[in-house]
């Protein structure tokens, strides 16, 4: 079908509109008209078009105290289009259904089926998002849906895209959600630290920023790379295998047959077999490890002090190599950053180089364990966005 | 200006197309029918535009042996339509015409006047360019210049890309070479290796490639980044900066004041200080190392295998990030891999994740020393490219 230079035109400022309220939140039409440089009369053209999809709200705001009519206020309407956001871990499934905006509407959890096939994961899965579609308002639009898997599933488990991917589409397909069944709609599939990354690129710790690395912990260390304002995955998605870059030839052997990965000196094995304890609950594990460190436990103080130098060697390397100007440390990671931030920070200041490290901030995120959940539900918008009248129905 | 959405479509098609004859050469009206997914009267439409800007040439192929008639052929005008790329590296200054297309049409080099300061070195680069000019057709039409900085200039000179960019930028105005004078015909300003990525990415050894590694050896290592299709420099450029990614923190201080880092495991320095030899001309040295060891000199080729291996080791480090499909060895880096290609390998092979490696190739430039050169070209066709009327006077 093709489109008119007008049409096509008119469909990119309706989803740069659209992609504004979703990520600022209820917004004036003043505040469109400069920040999107169109004029009044094509603003309100655009925000009658896309109230009449049902796609936002435009209402008079309260009272502001301000002399002069006030501006209409333009809202996404979370509450009736949303998509669904599913994270696949290692030991746990998640999903929520998430408004367009970025509200969490509702979320259910449940432990991952044990066994090394992924066909009773993805049935799961599926099963969370039909609880949350049976309690979905009448009258709501899905646009549609996205997975985040995490690294410790493609490493451990070592299932693929490919093995998840069509079955999670056939297993959506049967609940019957979507309003264009097709390629099109089917779920798309991230990296959990990525979607992460996203997510606080887009709406957290690092909002606004074009540079940021997020980092993750838990039973490895991978990263999410926003670089230029885009996600950077590589060329089969497998980007950002920080984990897995040696930094002690000298270290450890990793279980990827390389010694001194970045994940034996900062990773929560590492961690706890450096403070002399066994491996219990991962995430739990490393809570209380740091805060053994903090009420003065010697073997725990060295081990996160061991670590907390390796964390800040590792962001060394790559802040020479992104020049960002955020670091965000995500999982475990945000544990061992908040209990040796004073290293870290020492680290960086005398291996980074000035002119790549001067401009950068470290965060802890924003969202918390929600940020892959979140990063799923910007990828699920990502086709709304671009042509917002063309998703819906 | 505003501009009307059929024009605004209509530019968009004429820089589609100018960019496809920009980076493939001669290709027929029938290709770019195809290939632009555009109908036969809008592709004659676009070219008519083009050749009465004097940007493309149309002419009828010689005879191809195949019935029927034969398609238009479509040309850049690399004579007439040029821009001036230039290079300053340690010891040395570069400029070249290079026209639409890419393709050198005159060059000059001079040494580095001596000194700490920056305004010499402008100075003569402008010189370059002007001596270029007066050989310049008559008719030809300058579209914009650039610049290729080495990573050794911004470290060992400390010369930023704000002390360059405006002392060149009224250095070039006073030839009179601008179109159109103003802020947008400023030199733009790249790192050597980030150029050099752009270049062996566009129309070199990884041509059509979106993930590719440049690493470039001189007096440092450096890294050009592409990912997404797109080059990779950071907040403010300064990206890439892996030489300085530490790989052996029991290793020798390094010059930035680490321990360790990447280039003095395999810099120029390391290799020959590891081969018993004071350090000479730069780049020559390499050679002669390689070639000592080549011919059985015991420290030489123990110097060769050592850095070898330390180039996989921090290759592998890379492709684990990256999950690029080309890796590219510049510089004296290229001496380097193919004297020890195999100890690269393996090393890789051993070290990298196999979804991070599976897919990538090893290479040598296909552009050689012309590669920042031929980057900084395209830098300067960029504003052309994307809207080729405008451009034009």
């Amino acid at each position: 079908m093709s489109t008119s230079p007008q049409e096509s035109v008119r469909r990119q400022n309706l989803g740069a509109l659209l992609r504004y309220v979703h990520v600022r939140g209820a917004t004036s039409r003043a505040e469109l008209t400069s920040r999107l440089g169109l004029n009044r009369s094509t603003i309100g053209a655009l925000t009658a078009d896309l109230a009449t999809a049902g796609l936002i709200d435009e209402g008079v705001p309260q009272e502001t105290g301000r002399a002069g009519r006030p501006s209409i206020v333009v809202s996404p309407r979370s509450s009736r289009v949303y998509g669904y956001a599913m994270s696949l871990e290692l030991n746990r499934l998640r999903a929520a259904r998430i408004g367009l905006g970025g509200k969490v509407l509702a979320d259910r959890s449940a432990e991952r089926p044990p066994g090394a096939e992924a066909a009773p994961a993805v049935a799961a899965l599926a099963a969370l998002v039909a609880d949350m579609q049976r309690t979905a308002p009448a009258g709501g639009v899905f646009i549609g849906s996205a997975l985040a898997v995490s690294a410790s599933v493609r490493h451990h488990l070592g299932w693929t895209d490919e093995a998840i991917g069509p079955a999670l589409a056939a297993a959506l397909d049967a609940l019957d959600l979507q309003p264009r069944p097709g390629p099109a709609n089917r779920p798309i599939i991230g990296g959990s630290a990525d979607l992460a990354a996203l997510a606080e690129h887009t709406r957290g710790a690092a909002a606004g920023l074009d540079n940021v690395i997020y980092l993750h912990g838990d039973a490895g260390i991978s990263a999410g790379i926003i670089a230029g304002g885009r996600r950077i995955t590589g060329y089969g998605g497998h980007g950002g295998e920080v984990g897995h870059m040696v930094v002690n030839p000298s270290g450890r052997l990793c279980g990827c047959g390389s010694r001194g990965c970045w994940e034996t000196e900062i990773g929560e094995r590492a961690l706890l077999y450096l403070a002399g304890r066994a491996v219990p609950t991962p995430g739990a594990a490393v809570t209380a490890a740091v805060r053994a460190a903090r009420e003065g436990d010697p073997d725990a103080r060295s081990a996160v002090a061991h670590a907390a130098a390796w964390l800040g060697f590792g962001v060394a390397n790559l802040v020479n190599i992104f020049n960002p100007t955020a670091v965000v440390f995500g999982g475990t990671l945000r544990e061992l950053y908040l209990a040796g931030a004073d290293t870290v920070r020492d680290r960086l200041a005398t291996m980074a180089l000035p002119a790549c490290r001067d401009h950068v901030a470290l965060h802890t995120p924003a969202l918390g364990d929600d940020a892959p959940l979140v990063g799923a539900a910007e990828l699920a918008f990502e086709r709304l966005l671009a042509d917002p009248l063309d998703t819906i129905p």
